[in-house]
């Protein structure tokens, strides 16, 4: 009998051109794909013939329940069949993926990671934004953005200023998020951005000062990541020659022969 | 007369199997390539008839000069020519990607970022580290691990144990670090991981306590990340079930049939 496989794929920050290769191959070579609300379903159901079920929110409907996603791929793999759990960004930043992982090894379901381009850095980078930056920013802090009491231990172990801030999932407390930020010390001044969508034909960049972030206005449905800190100054100066990568492979080539 | 590109390009870890579908595009297309120390030259070559050329550190050669790298790329742009500057990990994790990105920006040449999946998440992630676990870490930080004042700095300005640390290019100093960590307060049981030359046939990793680090014998000549917090518990669960990243693709599949 063969012995079925999970392989865990992070899926990057939306555009299928930002899969590894070897995200690529898991996906062609499946029996099964369970993909989250982020991933680009129209891309996905051309690249593969694999059964292929959303197992996140979509409209009208709540997403499965871990337990469940973790039962389909259990009894899947135990059926023989390679199973995909595709996620947006890198399986391990977030999402829950080191669950998914510690379910399969306690099934006793052989598995695999295959690492994504993390949303958390590709987001900044594709609005031109370094996390680190020579003589600006030499560490970067990478949060989930769900207000709250781990968001808060978080914010208060830190040192103002002290580190170029990413928050993820924090679009809707990036009010909250910049008033704590700036009771616990950080500059109002500081640069802070919101990058939504990135890489999508969604891509959506706001870039201003920390006490405004509140009052910026992200589009409605289109997920995001915050960034505080003065390494966003360097994309003002990038801004003019840099390429935007929502536009598709073709019209860029297009564009430059 | 045409006009050149300059695609700042992320490798991945090292295995070009983990490139993105992008970057393996820019690479295939490319009539120059710049490329760092760390990537697989074989693999490149195979991939390109484009001119390659590594800039970085090489047995018995110092690295290119950062300004000589910024002249290459400007002055082949002005040529016409498509370059691809491809960098380790992402390329706005250190390595100077942003000052090459500036660089060209101030000479008026376009360019585009290609994101690369991170060593710092993706190292732990191959050796079954999560950087982020539900109620163990809920938030990571990424510095470079050159002892010195930037680090110091950084390390003071986080209270003990309150992230998972990821520690890039720390190798020489992982003794020093570990000290610096106990010192601030940082528990000595606090769990502590090398893993270096991830995805690669070098790959090794070594787990145990922060006060053991400095003891730990990483391979000469292979780089690696330090991790140190208690998300490092979930790899010894996941141990067991979990499939190597490092054997060929091929291997995998024979072996699963």
């Amino acid at each position: 009998m063969s012995t079925g496989f999970v392989s865990l794929v992070g899926a990057g920050p939306g555009d299928p051109d930002l899969w590894t290769v070897r995200a690529l191959r898991r996906v062609e070579e499946a029996d099964l794909v369970l993909y989250d609300a982020l991933i680009d379903a129209d891309a996905l159901r051309q690249l593969t013939s694999a059964q292929c079920f959303c197992v996140g929110k979509r409209a009208g409907r709540a997403s499965v329940k871990q337990e469940t996603i973790h039962r389909l791929m259990i009894r899947a793999a135990r059926a023989g069949k390679r199973v995909v759990r595709l996620k947006g960004g890198d399986p391990f930043v977030f999402g829950r993926g080191a669950e998914e992982a510690l379910a399969l090894a306690l099934a006793g379901i052989e598995f695999e990671v295959v690492p994504g381009v993390t949303t958390a850095v590709s987001a900044p980078a594709l609005a031109g934004i370094p996390v680190t930056h020579r003589g600006v920013s030499t560490a970067f802090l990478v949060v989930a953005g769900h207000v709250g009491e781990p968001l808060d231990r978080t914010l208060t172990a830190v040192q103002p200023n002290s580190v170029t801030l990413v928050v993820m999932m924090g679009l809707a407390g990036r009010g909250a998020i910049a008033e704590q930020l700036i009771q616990r010390g950080w500059s109002a001044e500081t640069r802070a951005a919101i990058v939504c969508g990135a890489s999508t034909r969604d891509e959506w960049t706001w870039t201003g000062r920390l006490s405004e972030m509140g009052s910026a206005n992200p589009p409605a449905g289109v997920p995001g990541v915050l960034v505080v800190g003065e390494v966003i100054e360097v994309s003002e100066t990038l801004a003019a020659a840099m390429r935007p990568s929502t536009a598709t492979d073709e019209v860029k080539y297009g564009r430059h022969g």
